[in-house]
């Protein structure tokens, strides 16, 4: 396929993005990368997502598709030759679909907020939110595994791509935070398959380097000091 | 297939439980209501979704569905037969999966919140976000239906769905507000769609009546009053 006919805007750093860029290289499919800064409400950006304005936004053949959960699906029905990212059984897609809605609304936003909190109370009750978040996640890999590698089975499939795309984010919040969330004792089966998803061939150079990101937290956080909303 | 094989829980003015009782019902699939009460926090609620505590469930077979868009798509995949609520087209999919995302994420909640406001700027501000939107879904419709009476084309499709359920809701914000927010000038075709939808065999056994409604609309406002939070 022409370099041309798949293009994915988006920033590097952002799990959303890498969700698309992950799909794509899981069914081999080349594109070309824009980088698009999420500050800067680009003209491409405002052509191919005028309602949200928001990355990512893949562009097969001129066609928009946008929202990152809807982006990896599609990117599963266009191109159905491959790995399918999804369960064949129906209720276990409903819960795959139930599963990356919660890591999406109610999960993933704590990861934000907790490492941006200045306050000590609020960070407790937020570190205390996630990790119980984590613990349940854990049931669920184990749940939807049966055993096996991935949360798709053999092969990496939906949910790891939605929750894996976060995990390095994850990692800096622990950093900043000098504290583990993705513990060996409360959530084993997930750390593994969290060390055992980064390292793999085809998320390794997608997903973006820890100490990389590490230093894009500091510039926010100064940026934040400054009185510049982000 | 046996009654209790098939149970929705939530409460007849709910549009989001309305849409799991418009899917069975084309599916011509029979199933038990059980009327819950949203501020109550039942046990079978807590049972069957401990996550989001809220209403609609799918319990088919005793397992549990959660959130209206993914019941919805789980009732047309474990039901195969009959009219598939999805264009068999991917791109056309992942364009019905975005705009029931902006249905429930941007449009809907607007039509709650204006209802309830008490300032007349931010009413006015709201209503024309409103507006906005409804001409939006009117080009989303035009595209997607190609001159067939629904989103779905000849029969009742996702989005007929997703959006239908919320049309009674803003018949009474019209009435309450005394404006006319589906225009026949603005939004002509969509306000033909809905005539149709609201009047068809499937459907107005399933929605709510707007007296009713109306009703519990002032009953809600009377609580607010009084200092409940709702």
């Amino acid at each position: 396929m022409a370099t041309s006919e798949v293009k994915v805007l988006g920033t590097w750093s952002c799990p959303y993005v890498n969700r698309a860029q992950l799909a794509l290289k899981l069914k081999s499919v080349d594109y070309e990368f824009i980088e698009d800064i999420p500050l800067k409400k680009s003209e491409i950006l405002l052509k191919y997502n005028p309602v949200h304005k928001k990355i990512p936004v893949l562009v097969h053949g001129e066609k928009p598709v946008c929202e990152s959960l809807i982006i990896v699906q599609y990117i599963d029905d266009a191109w159905p030759t491959g790995p399918s990212f999804f369960p064949s059984d129906a209720y276990e897609r409903a819960l795959s679909r139930f599963w990356a809605d919660y890591i999406d609304t109610k999960w993933y936003p704590l990861v934000k907020v907790v490492r941006q909190s200045e306050d000590k109370e609020e960070r407790r009750t937020l570190i205390e939110k996630l990790s119980e978040g984590l613990v349940l996640l854990e049931e669920v890999y184990i749940k939807c595994s049966k055993g096996k590698p991935y949360f798709g089975g053999e092969d990496i499939g939906y949910l790891d791509i939605i929750l894996g795309s976060t995990l390095r984010w994850l990692q800096v919040t622990e950093i900043v935070l000098e504290i583990q969330l993705l513990d060996q004792n409360k959530t084993p089966q997930l750390a593994k398959w969290a060390r055992s998803f980064c390292s793999g061939d085809a998320t390794k150079d997608i997903l973006p380097e820890t100490t990389k990101l590490l230093e894009l937290h500091w510039k926010i956080q100064d940026f934040i000091k400054a009185g510049y909303k982000l």
